[in-house]
């Protein structure tokens, strides 16, 4: 499921998630610093008092995107990873799962990572404590390696940094008119980063072949 | 020499260049959609009409500061580059020079790669053909690898843009205070590079050892 493009008009919809798909339509469109209140109220088909009503400002709307899509990365993360499986294994999967999320919601990856300095600074410390246990997970799939002697790496963190940078960046990029979709960019990514931490290539999985 | 953090008020610079450089600090504090053409003459210390009298609008600047951004990419790509080196010197010296350059001037980099859909239309298309020709001297070296046997790249176009996309994530992340300086972070970048696009270890240099 990518982004939605536009905001539900469904009264289905309870009105605070209808709302944050208006925010997040309105800060792609204008950027968090150009888009004031009223337009968000207008994507949304309601008047500005009935914003104030669900959220104190478009910073607390900010704030409930950020904190609502780094959450769902780590979700993702913890998902993805089993740590009873080799380093290898658990990086790849880490990795697949990452960039694909942020080539299918590429508009809400930009907004989170790209609008973070507009947060108020309380909020900006709880978004940087959450970024900092996306950056944990990480790390520790990296050390594991190093440990095994299965990833053959020189500056652990600068890496770990290289490959979550990988993965975000994809969210300025990625069309999804591109030739490649978030699965296959996900694989594509999963098989780099092996690379990247210089694992020693997998054994291919034993199966008998015609000849024995 | 990283971004000037202010603009510099003497008069030995010239008008045109003060106004880039506070169009450049007034991006960068409140992006392109949220700044005025009266902050930017108000960074220079000029009057807004002053300013028409140099450009015809803020987004006139951003073209500006595009521009010059990539012309000077492409050409610190085509110093780093010898076409008569081995592709894989060739690949860590461009990746080396694309990635201290975002790390030095991450201000300008950002703005330039994060304001590109606010340009007008003709500019836009500009700037596309000069992000295209960055796009092509890295996908020519990609090729050059693929042709020697010196790299092992399953998909080049993909290849060159995650090479690509790297370079341009430093700008979202990188901080003057952070423990790698730019020329550092680009050999760091220079030797994962190789590691993308499987390159074989390059043969170290015929020096001779105490033993022989």
């Amino acid at each position: 499921m990518t982004d939605a493009a536009n905001v539900p008009a469904t009264e289905n919809v309870p009105t605070r998630d209808r709302l944050l798909q208006a925010a997040l339509v309105s800060f792609a469109e204008r950027g968090f610093l150009g888009t004031t209140t009223r337009d968000i109220a207008s994507a949304a088909g309601m008047s500005p008092a009935a914003v104030y009503v669900h959220y104190r400002s478009k910073e607390d709307l900010l704030f409930e995107l950020s904190h609502g899509g780094h959450m769902d990365t780590i979700a993702e993360i913890d998902s993805a990873d089993d740590a009873a499986q080799p380093p290898a294994v658990r990086l790849a999967a880490v990795m697949r799962a990452f960039s694909e999320r942020h080539a299918m919601r590429h508009t809400s990856s930009r907004i989170v990572n790209y609008e973070l300095h507009s947060l108020a600074p309380d909020h900006f410390t709880e978004i940087s404590k959450l970024r900092r246990t996306i950056t944990g997970r990480m790390r520790a799939i990296v050390d594991a390696g190093i440990e095994t002697g299965d990833f053959d790496v020189a500056d652990p963190q600068t890496t770990t940094n290289l490959l979550l940078s990988m993965g975000v960046d994809i969210a300025r990029w990625y069309s999804d008119d591109g030739p490649l979709s978030p699965t296959e960019l996900g694989d594509f990514y999963a098989k780099t980063a092996l690379r990247v931490v210089g694992a020693v290539s997998p054994s291919p999985p034993n199966r008998p072949t015609p000849e024995n």
